[in-house]
């Protein structure tokens, strides 16, 4: 058996050790005869396993008891439409922070369905970065303020949690959930698919403010209808259910791993590791302002695009996988999520400096 | 290791060699290093699993060169909602046969996005049954005719193709596709939810002849705009990946066992078995007419519901799971998809026999 450094940015690297438990459940699950996919989604065994990765996910994220947590589908780009569909709750419309690709897609789909006022956004200019929250142009009026919090294209990420006052904060947390801790009750609802840093893709993760439930625009389909799904137990429709068991895995191998605080200093610590070698050498450069640096997402540029495709080609034999940039940026990108561990980085750094001094 | 017999209506039993086989490939998939999971749904690798699930789809089903194969979320109540979005096309309604639960939830659900016309119903009266073709009151101005193939709650399925004329016959087929031959070019539309006889649950299929899609309405979230989803090879969102890679090992098990014909073959001796015996006694009794009788779900009652159970407790202890009716019907049911092997079906008979000489 082979495994690579994998830094796709999602579907991406999951933890071995969850990876081996699947394997040996897959025919038999805790004596059940059955594969968790064989699973009755309203029988016990499947229900101990819903219950058992909510409760886990509830105590990582600290989530306060009027929240309520969804397993939906569709990932975050259905939910650029579901948002809206449940949160404008009779208001014309919301604001939102245009922070790179991620936000503009959230937008043009919010855009089908109310005013969008983009209150604040870093189209324009040099510098990529998050824009300073006294730069907000808020509406006290808006149904919500979204945010990206981690730019998965881009590179940048909050490190603030930004006060909007009295309206409810909405976040795709998509690619930076679970890396740190988060006082949830700043936000009236976060989403974020699940193939970064929870699990397999197809399955959405939805942490919602009691209070925001109900009164959803009358197009919404019942089974993306935030107050059905939580009144169901998110099983209006039948769930994901093998994706939510190893989502559950995961949660578990985070909580053994000391929780989210830990894995902070963990992400930290990778995500410096590379900044720091990028700003030692003028090869390679990051073109993200150093205050908005995601610690998940790293893009970096060779000083020649020229030597790109022998950078990926010599990556890939030492197995450095997945290490092309996004094609609206170009360049390269390392994706360094939970999953990562620090010896993948450092052979990342390691080969980027034999490749420097093949090269430079 | 256990296995037991598995007569869940869903999600339900898988073939025991693809879940050897997904076990086996978990942690690294044909040497790439990565599980299924991993990977970039743009790499090349997942692009090579995705496009032979499709041909294999493809193959089995014999889809004509003009209907599209579609990736899904959200299962059947999702595409309650999404089927009237995208197939109204400017109509004012669409005629729905109503078979039973499975209906009449589309039915309502399609209510909330244009006028209904319940063209059948099998609601009312004794015997349960699918309402003859000549009993329908079909509109020809109807966008499309809906039917359920086959009902999981009721056990009634249809093994005629409805003749609809002109008008696009829409088929939710999440609980009969794959187990027998159909003819594509007979259904304007055909959905499923893959945890029947697909996959694990969160995927859906979709089939679809091109020349239907577009139009749909202005409030459909982009991510279920069929026309999108196709254009984009089922990309624009991330799809179920690690579902659509074990429906490719199903899709594979499916080939080499023979196909469709073969597989109609297994399913028709495996109902009658049950049937047959079902008839040769009134300790037990289906209610479904015969001629309607469905090859994948099995209602039947015991003479004595008191006795129900200590029937279910004693199949338990023999490892024939899951064998409760639905709480709607009450009783028993035998879900004996595609995946369930004729010894399951006997190992229940013989059960059923052992039980009514102990009680009857």
């Amino acid at each position: 058996m082979r495994r690579v450094h994998n830094f796709s940015a999602g579907p991406a690297a999951l933890p071995e050790p969850v990876l081996r438990q699947a394997a040996e459940e897959m025919l038999d699950w805790h004596g059940s005869g059955m594969s968790v996919m064989e699973m009755s989604h309203r029988g016990k065994h499947f229900m101990a396993i819903a219950e058992e990765a909510e409760t886990l996910l509830r105590e990582l994220l600290a989530v306060p008891a009027n929240y309520k947590i969804l397993f939906m589908q569709g990932g975050a780009i259905a939910e650029n439409a579901i948002v809206p569909m449940n949160m404008l709750r009779g208001h014309a419309g919301a604001d939102y922070v245009d922070t790179g690709e991620w936000s503009r897609r959230s937008i043009a789909e919010a855009r089908r369905y109310g005013q969008v006022n983009v209150v604040a956004s870093n189209a324009e200019g040099g510098s990529v970065a998050i824009p300073a929250r006294d730069s907000w142009k808020l509406d006290p009026n808006a149904a919500y303020v979204h945010i990206c919090t981690n730019e998965t294209i881009g590179g940048v990420q909050y490190h603030w949690t930004p006060d909007v006052g009295s309206v409810p904060l909405v976040a795709d947390m998509s690619s930076d959930i679970l890396s740190r801790p988060i006082d949830v009750s700043r936000y009236g609802l976060i989403y974020a698919g699940a193939q970064k840093n929870i699990g397999p893709s197809g399955l959405t993760i939805v942490i919602v403010r009691e209070d925001l439930l109900g009164g959803a625009l009358p197009c919404t389909p019942t089974a993306f209808d935030y107050q059905v799904v939580a009144e169901h137990g998110s099983m209006y429709n039948t769930p994901p259910t093998y994706a939510i068991y190893i989502a559950g895995l995961v949660f578990n191998w985070l909580k053994a791993r000391g929780g989210l605080a830990a894995m902070a200093e963990h992400n930290r610590v990778k995500a410096a590791l590379l900044y720091d070698f990028l700003d030692s050498t003028s090869f390679y450069s990051s073109p993200i302002a150093r205050d908005c640096r995601s610690w998940m997402n790293v893009p970096f540029r060779l000083h020649d695009s020229a030597l790109d495709a022998a950078f990926l080609k010599g990556a890939d034999e030492r197995g450095l996988v997945q290490l092309k940039g996004h094609r609206i940026v170009g360049g390269m990108r390392a994706s360094i999520y939970n999953a990562m561990p620090i010896e993948g980085v450092q052979a990342l750094v390691a080969y980027m400096k034999e490749f420097e001094a093949a090269h430079g």
